[in-house]
Formats: C-alpha cells, structure tokens, sequence
C-alpha cells in the first residue's frame, strides 16, 4: 500500500494529503439548511450535511490529490449517524481514487489492538462471511502502549496490503510534555522513532515501509532527526496552514528521493472559504476554495522541494 | 459522577467493573445463530448477537455490580452496526442504573480531543438543538499528546459531572518499553501520574478527583508508588483475571479509606462459561457463569481488602 501511496504522490507530484475534519461551523449554511430541512437537527442532519460537504470537496479536488485523511473525532461527534458518515467518506473517496488515511490514533494492549486493526485495516470472519468494517488503506496509531499494541496494526498491514502512521512527535504545543523528555540523554521521540524503524524493518514494501510515523510540521528540527533515524518511514506531517507549519519547514522530512513524506492541511483546505484569500469564491462555491488552497499548498511545497535539491530556476 | 460511582461501589459492596468486550468466540452459539438468522452472517447479525449477549449478562450481574467497561474496539470491528451496539450496550447498562465507563483510549490535539469529549461525555449543538452523541459516564483517555490533548476531556467531565481514567501504566507485557523508561531516574509512568494529579486537582467532586488513572494489577509494586502521587484519583485497575493479576496483588491500588481504586475483569466474567470452573453452568446459562464467576471476584476483592486493612476475622 506504500508503493501505492508513492505512485499516486508521483503521477500528482504533490506530496499532500486533505484532512476532511468537519465541523459543523466550517459547513456553508445552505448545506446545513438542507440536511435539516430532511432529517431534523439531529445527528443524522448533522452527518447528513458533514457527508454532502465532504463529497463536493473531494469531487472538486480528487484529480489533483493523492489521499484524504478523514480525523474520526469529527465524525464521533456526530454518534453513530456520523459513524455512518465516516465508513460513506471513506468509501466515496476510494471510489474517487484516493487513498484513505484514517485518522484514528488507536492502540491498546494486545488482543484490544487486534480488534482495532481488523476494524480498520482489515477484516472480520462472521461465520463463513468475511467483512471489511471500516476499510481504510492507513490508519494513525499511538505508541503509549509499546510493541504488543503496535504489532496486531502491522500484522494486519502485511496480510492486507495495508499501513499504519505511528504518533512520534506530535504537532501540538504540549507535545514536548512527555515527547521531550530525555531518556539517557535523548528524547522520548527518538526512542519511539527508532522502535518505529524497528517495527517497519519487517514490513518493508519497495524502499519503504508499510510502518509509517507521524511527526509535526511545527518541529522541522525534530523532523530532520527523526528523518534519519527511520529512513525508511513514510511521515505522515500534520500541523501545515491552520497549525502554523510552512512550506520550508518541510523539507526536512523528505529523503533525498524526494519522497518520504505526505503532508497534510485539514482546516486550511476545508475551511478556505473562510479565509481572506478565499473569500472572493463565495460561500456557496467553497469547493473552488478547497481546490485553490490545495494548489497553493502544493506549489509551496513543490517550491520548498525544489529549493532543497537546488534545481530550482 | 466520581461521587456517584464511589456511593455506588459502597451500595454494592464490591470495588469492581465488568469488561463486556464481547468477541464471537465468546458468545454461545444458540446466541449467534438467531442472530445470523435474522440478520445473516452479517456486521449486523454479529452486532445483534453481541448486544443480545451482553444484555444477558447485564440482566444476571447488575444487582452486584457498580459499574460497566465496554470496549469500544470490540464493537468497531463490527463496523457501524458495531458501533449502534455499543450505543445500545451504554444505554442498556444506564437503564439498568449501572455507571458505565467507556474504554475508548482516545487522545488528540486539543480541537481533536474536544470533538472525542463531545462524542464520549458531553454534547454537541446542531443548529438550535442539543444531543449526547455516546453518553457514557466515564472514558478512558491517553496522555501521549500532553495536557493540551487532555484538558478537553477535563473540561467536559466539570461541565457535565463526568470522569475520565488517563492510562499511565498500562498492564500488558511491553507495556515497559516506553512507560518504563527513566527520565532524572523516574519512570515515564510517574511523570503521568504527576500530571494526572496536577490535572485532577482542578477537577475535585469529594475527596476524589473527576481525573482518575488507569494502572495494571499485573504492576501491584507500581500501583503501589502510583496510589501515592495520586492521593485523590481513582485507579481503574485492569488485568485482573485473564491478564494474570490478583486479589492480593490488588491491595496497592486502594487508599487507607478502602476507596480509590475499581478492579476490572473483562473475559474472565463474560467468558466464564468456557472456564472449567464454571463449565457445570452449561452454554446457555453462561449469563449464570459470569455472576458466578463474579461473585467470586468480589470475594477475592473483599479477603484481600480485610487482610489489608488487618481486621479479617
């Protein structure tokens, strides 16, 4: 699934991915108004209105992205009406041709992580019958609970074709709480990114491998490490726009393949339309916002690349 | 609601909570093929077994019990059919005047972790109206992300009288290689504890904190240090049973007042039918197995307790 991501990432030459994080507030009036107009104010208007939302935005965009990265969070809000609108998400966009990143965050102790993976990444033998319940491509995990709670993910990932992105260095600020601390004289972050290069040795896919890592767009420093110590992690890079994270802080995570990482931009792409630069494309047009951000964020990041290996013009 | 879980504990008498994190192997098969008969070996036949499986054991146990652990990773890898039974498994336990903690492990950053409070423990506005999206009482939470991933939870559980257990040490094997570790000659897992007492202090109900722990019994020596940074939180104790722990591992977690710490089992009551112990109970009374197998869980509690507190007769 990694080679997948790779050549999708090359045939758009943009290493970005979209989170879809709706909430309500981000949603143009007149689609909220509709859905409650058929389902109430209710949860389900409200997943109702989250899906119509996200299905226009990835109609408008689809063609010049690799992958989505929906945060379940947002669709939790929303009960199992918005449940539902996660599971439709993630099918439209695979329909769409895109990869799916599910931002789930999981991890547990072993037989808990299983169920998880099988939720998420693989699938469940009811019966005779076998069924994918959620089937993302990748999915987000937090390493807190060590390799019992990391393994069921990869394991799942090999007989499925599947990946994971695992949380080292997250890009909130309190991240340096616990991420920070030095541990023998180096920071917790760079334990886990090692045991990260550690898990993705057996799980390798071409050049890369299926265990991927996510590290924050607001700590280029880190990334730079944390580059080297898993040189064959796909990073996943959150915290660009919204977060803070600009285009040159970028160019740490890639390799000198100039792949290596996909970043991504959830409030900045889905919300464009309610930002200054945007505005001009009027609410009702709020997809042609999320397009014109994507192609702002990959011609900054192109040029960031570009300066890096120094054959920019 | 850590004062209603506590004068619900001292009704019962019995410092423990039930793990109903149903896996089909678990679930006699009389259950399962009424279900798949009506639904097909489907998400929603699995769904329907394992929501009529756990209002059986619900119906057996909750004159004994305080409290309900569902495992929501038990209900994802149905898919959203999955998910309408956890809802239903929270809803029925509340109906049955049970505390329910929901064991979701989730964990953000900050705008992330409030949509997951949202959906776990408080509401969500749509348009002019209000819905609990999930409802639980309690939610598990992880610290990897650092007080801004944590506070959101906080916030929630002092806006609606909720609670939340933040995972410190968690008890499955390598639970070791990150919580473990020493940062100035302390273990990762006390500097959480810290942090969980420096959380919880904002968020008192009584002697005891909104903000409670999460700590193995497979760790008693741990649990023991632990209950003394955390003088005011509750400990939700896993591992218990199944895992390995037991009762006179137990007494570390429990404050001089006998308070302080609530003792899961999950597979050792739910599938205490297929125990040889209990095996005399038969298939289909094995709603009559798990109260057995309760009640002696209590016991175990309770004589470790009196040998504590030195008044055992």
């Amino acid at each position: 699934m990694i080679q997948k991501l790779i050549k999708k990432i090359k045939e758009k030459d943009a290493p970005v991915v979209v989170g879809l994080d709706p909430t309500l507030s981000l949603i143009p009036d007149v689609i909220k108004e509709k859905a409650f107009a058929k389902y109430g104010e209710t949860l389900e208007g409200a997943a109702a209105a989250v899906l119509e939302f996200n299905k226009e935005i990835v109609d408008a965009i689809y063609d010049i992205v690799p992958a989505i990265k929906p945060q379940i969070a947002m669709y939790e809000q929303f009960g199992v009406p918005g449940v539902q609108a996660f599971y439709d998400t993630v099918k439209y966009c695979q329909q769409k041709g895109l990869i799916v990143i599910g931002d789930v965050k999981r991890g547990d102790i072993g037989s808990t992580s299983a169920a998880y993976a099988a939720a998420h990444l693989g699938s469940i033998k009811i019966g005779d019958s076998k069924w994918e319940p959620f089937a993302e491509d990748f999915a987000t995990v937090n390493p807190y609970l060590g390799s019992d709670g990391v393994r069921p993910f990869i394991d799942v990932c090999k007989a499925n074709n599947k990946g994971i992105f695992i949380l080292v260095k997250t890009s909130n600020p309190s991240s340096n709480e616990f991420q920070d601390r030095l541990i023998d004289g180096r920071p917790l972050y760079e334990w886990v990114g090692e045991k990260v290069a550690e898990w993705g040795e057996g799980a390798l896919n071409g050049d890369y491998s299926l265990v991927g890592a996510v590290v924050g767009a607001t700590y280029p420093e880190m990334g730079k490490v944390l580059r080297n110590i898993m040189p064959k992690a796909y990073i996943l890079v959150p915290g660009y726009g919204a977060q803070g994270g600009k285009g040159a802080d970028l160019v740490h995570f890639f390799n000198k393949d100039g792949l290596g990482a996909i970043v991504n931009s959830s409030r900045g792409i889905i919300g464009a339309w309610q930002q200054e630069k945007y505005t001009h494309f009027g609410e009702k047009n709020y997809a042609h916002a999320a397009r014109a951000a994507v192609i702002d964020m990959i011609e900054d990041i192109r040029n960031a690349l570009l300066q890096k290996t120094g054959i920019n013009d």
